[in-house]
């Protein structure tokens, strides 16, 4: 089996609920063997981190700005320095993506992954959007996407 | 009264009705003496341009790739290279928003400009997300973004 | 003849003698019919802006962060938020590009001209690459780059 | 001690003696237990993920388009889909950074890196710019960037 990259996202911060599953959904993307990419700050970010590193995962962690801005969990850090543009990279760079909760900038990622074609899994979205797929459990969101292909 | 840059977004393909209000948009920015920026491909990004440059206006594309993907209306061509990260480059050069039908792209852009506190006004929108306002014509999509302030 | 955007580049400081070539520079553009795009900063960019200005040309400013950042001489801004990735966007954007003094980010410009193939034309250069072409006179560099052809 | 992310930098195609030191770079930087940050594709950039690679090293590859593109010798693939732009990514994702041969792209990357206050140390230089060093063997060049400190 081919290594995935899975990203997760959503937002920086977020209530205990949405963090403990994200925390969640980074346990078992470590479990299968697959990489995390996610946007490497707070909330669903440093969640979903600090779960794939409880299991040994690895984690890559792709920044807004400069690499002194990154939570304490990513064992990569991609610093873009370009705002909001670094969505589009999380993107390109997951095979298929997890939504935790999330907000605005969470929706413009799930926008561009549907466009991609890539499998978008959500727990909680902020909106649905045709072609996303809504999941109740952790487990049930990351069987669909590493059930994907690898891009 | 300050210059606005007003940003028209939509999918590079759509159906005549749509055609006909991005044609009617660009037009009314233009009548205005406001500038409109979109993202200079086909569709609802050349029906607004066309009409724009009807009525004497301004148009500034800003391109997904390089300068030759410009459609014929667009006075100023800013070339990315960049995809999908360019819809942010839309939003961040834009002082408010109208989208004209639209998919994905579209919905990446909402929700990006939304993030930035900025104002859009949506007719016939993809999705409905919080904090935009969805117009039934282009009078009052246009009379929207222009009343707000320029950034 | 059809349009030019043509590029100047520079540092945001520059002393007197330098400040008084790049006005030259803008006023040479304007005067020809040309556009005259830039970072929208200081020193060499605010004195190409003005010369343009002086003589009724247009100027497109491709900002590194938000639009309130530019100087007062652009028309059109260009909002990136991108940091130094905003220089490769100047130079997809122009058909040719002509550098007044500069520093690092100068440099990569011109680089990233080079390796484009576009024309890059300088007047006290910070190093010399190989392919540009190294000018005494403002006049000297405007027409070089105005006889490239448009991209 | 804390992990670094050091930035190989080359062309896409090189000569035998350039694939030599830059693999031999790759094989150092993993064995001193750092993180190799690249390109992505061929030349210089295969060479020292190889190297990397034949050392148990961790290899980051920041690509120009989709992930499809990359060599076979990273562990991460990171796709920007931002050609040029993602040189600037590289820098910033790098502490420190090694040059071997190179051209133009290569020039803007050295470029961006001074700018940014990073170690740029350079084996057989396409330009000398003020700041970076140049040395004679990868020993020295690897020595020079693992002596800087973590950003």
């Amino acid at each position: 089996m081919k290594l995935m990259q899975i990203g997760v996202i959503g937002a920086g911060e977020c209530d205990e609920e949405t963090y403990r599953i994200a925390y969640r959904v980074g346990e078992l993307i470590a479990e299968k063997g697959h990489v995390l990419i996610n946007g490497g700050l707070g909330g669903v970010m440093e969640a979903s981190a600090k779960g794939a590193k409880s299991k040994g995962g690895l984690v890559v962690a792709i920044l807004p700005r400069k690499k002194d801005l990154c939570n304490d969990f990513a064992d990569i850090r991609i610093a873009t320095d370009m705002g909001h543009a670094r969505n589009v990279i999380i993107v390109h760079s997951s095979d298929a993506l997890i939504s935790v909760g999330g907000g605005y900038g969470t929706i413009s990622e799930i926008a561009i992954a549907l466009k991609e074609g890539k499998r978008v899994a959500s727990l909680k979205p902020p909106v649905v959007i045709e072609g996303m797929r809504v999941f109740e459990t952790p487990e049930e969101a990351v069987n669909y996407c590493i059930s994907s292909s690898v891009k």
